[in-house]
């Protein structure tokens, strides 16, 4: 992303970037709050076990009734009203998230109905799965460039306790509901990206999925019911990734023309407390550079990088000429990464 | 799309275009061929009713163990061969489909895993239901713009057969399977995208759906068996369509700088004969500029457009210095269409 095409000078230190301004986030949650404590007694574990175990005092889950679509404008109105941004000056709906409302039509349609958005703008769903908002930042800085849209806000929007499977006990304590969202312009050409990586190695696509939904799993191709559950095989997922991960982070750090001593801010995807430490030592990241809400969200799939960068910015921590970089590793097996200049 | 940014000049006769090359295209079916006599005697029909009324003679229909994975690869692998482009200089793969294969993960990183292309390359799904080929073509001149990507492949695969509702007279009679992909460069400057519009009016959002597949109907926030089948309301959907349709192809045309007669050919989506035939008429589109493969087809979904494109193609349609429009109406409702110079 460096090399070619429409970059602009970046700062002398590092190397050109994409021209990309965040304008505004905003970030939603269900109203239900689930302690550790309550799932203690839910799983009958011992007090302290889940807290213990998950490394999270309390994430938020919907009721089953609860709309992803309403989570999703939630989320969207509050990134609208902190910055006073007039809703019909969007001109394209990107919503990136990994579980769709339904199989048809997609999802950015639905959250255009109820959201305060004009009727009749451009819209579309992008998915790699937990990283699909690092995707749509890169494909939002490039249809701003081609002068495709002007303000382009980017949804992502997760009810993972839908899906929970509570006899799997590792899956069942980390995960959390939550939404958030971004809205961006081409601004100035001060801001940007000074480099994104995806890289999907597809040998781990069966360590953390859900069969249902498509053409897969479904009456007439044969479905059970656990079809519907999110499943993960940790441990294989966590030694894949963590093969990859160290010369990853060096590739998209190279790509930036920065080291890691360059960035002011490291918004990781809040997988679990685990992940979080392990990549944050493998990678050398202070603790103090590192945006972690796991604790208080648990591992919200897409939504986190959106609900973790919302948290940087409202806490100071996502300043003009000081990069910025979100990371992940996702479903797929996907890593994504982006070197972001605020 | 025609007045802003990374532009280059086209033809003086037409607007600005945003460069995009298509340096290969292909298709692929699955092996059986559903005749509508055939259909005739599975609905308990007298002889000719199916053709009469679905305006088919065959269409293919996946078995119910079908992949539509392989379906797609086939489509990939057919475009890599009819230009013998090396699969390793593919570095993003786009799935650009209405159905996915799972909720999670994504699927173009199940047809990654499937397909000769390299693994640890990019690759992220875009939704527009059937007009999703068109967002790709769009966010893929924006990420060759940008210089993050050199050549990107784009595949749309269907199994509509997968969720045809049998009781459904209209929309059981109509749907085929299939897939196509289009690979893409930046090109020299003198191919690409004079216009692209997508306008989604969700008002229409229930008129063509499948309500299964993600979170808002599933077994815990409940579930009929019928949630996993197409549902059409062809009438009220048609209507819908057929009010916004011409102003939006006025605004297609003016922000291309061309007008109808400079049209070599006009790809629509292959909805149905009646809505094709409906659509020519109020579009003045001459018969011999376009192309309609529906008969033998029928409605792919997502599949159609490139499918169509891919004829087109190979049938000497798509010629340099000649205009040619892809348009179609989605389940959305979304309104999705390209003025592309080739």
């Amino acid at each position: 992303m460096t090399q070619h095409g429409n970059t602009q000078p970046a700062s002398a230190a590092f190397g050109r970037l994409t021209p990309l301004k965040i304008i505004a986030t905003g970030a939603a949650l269900p109203p239900t709050k689930v302690t550790s404590a309550e799932l203690d007694i839910r799983l009958g574990k011992p007090p302290g076990f889940v807290e213990k175990r998950s490394g999270i005092d309390f994430r938020f889950h919907g009721s089953d009734s609860a709309s992803q679509v309403e989570l999703a404008v939630a989320a969207l109105r509050d990134a609208l009203n902190r910055q006073a941004i007039a809703p019909e000056s969007i001109d394209l709906l990107i919503y990136a998230s990994a579980i769709p409302v339904q199989a048809l039509p997609f999802s950015a349609a639905h959250v255009l109905k109820a959201s305060p958005l004009k009727k009749g703008i451009s819209s579309f769903d992008i998915n790699t799965s937990c990283v699909s908002f690092i995707s749509a930042l890169q494909v939002a800085a490039g249809l701003l460039s081609t002068g495709a849209y002007r303000r382009i806000a980017i949804v992502s929007a997760e009810l993972a306790s839908r899906g929970i499977d509570w006899e799997h006990e590792e899956s069942s304590i980390i995960l959390g509901d939550g939404a958030a969202c971004a809205i961006v312009e081409q601004g100035d050409g001060q801001s940007g990206i000074l480099s994104c990586l995806l890289e999907t190695y597809p040998a781990g696509i069966d360590l953390c999925q859900i069969r249902a939904g498509g053409t897969r799993r479904n009456p007439r191709a044969g479905l059970h019911h656990s079809d519907f559950l999110f499943q993960m095989d940790g441990k294989r997922l966590f030694r894949q990734a963590a093969a990859l991960i160290e010369g990853y982070w060096q590739r998209l750090l190279s790509s930036a023309g920065c080291s890691l001593a360059d960035l002011a801010t490291v918004i990781p995807h809040q997988a679990s407390h685990v992940s979080l430490e392990h990549m944050r030592r493998r990678l050398n990241v202070p603790t103090d550079v590192l945006i972690d809400i796991y604790r208080q969200h648990g591992n919200q799939v897409s939504a986190s990088i959106p609900t973790a960068l919302h948290y940087a910015i409202t806490h100071d921590r996502f300043k003009p000429g000081k990069p910025v970089a979100l990371v992940g590793t996702a479903a797929g097996l996907t890593l994504g990464g982006m070197v972001l200049m605020p």
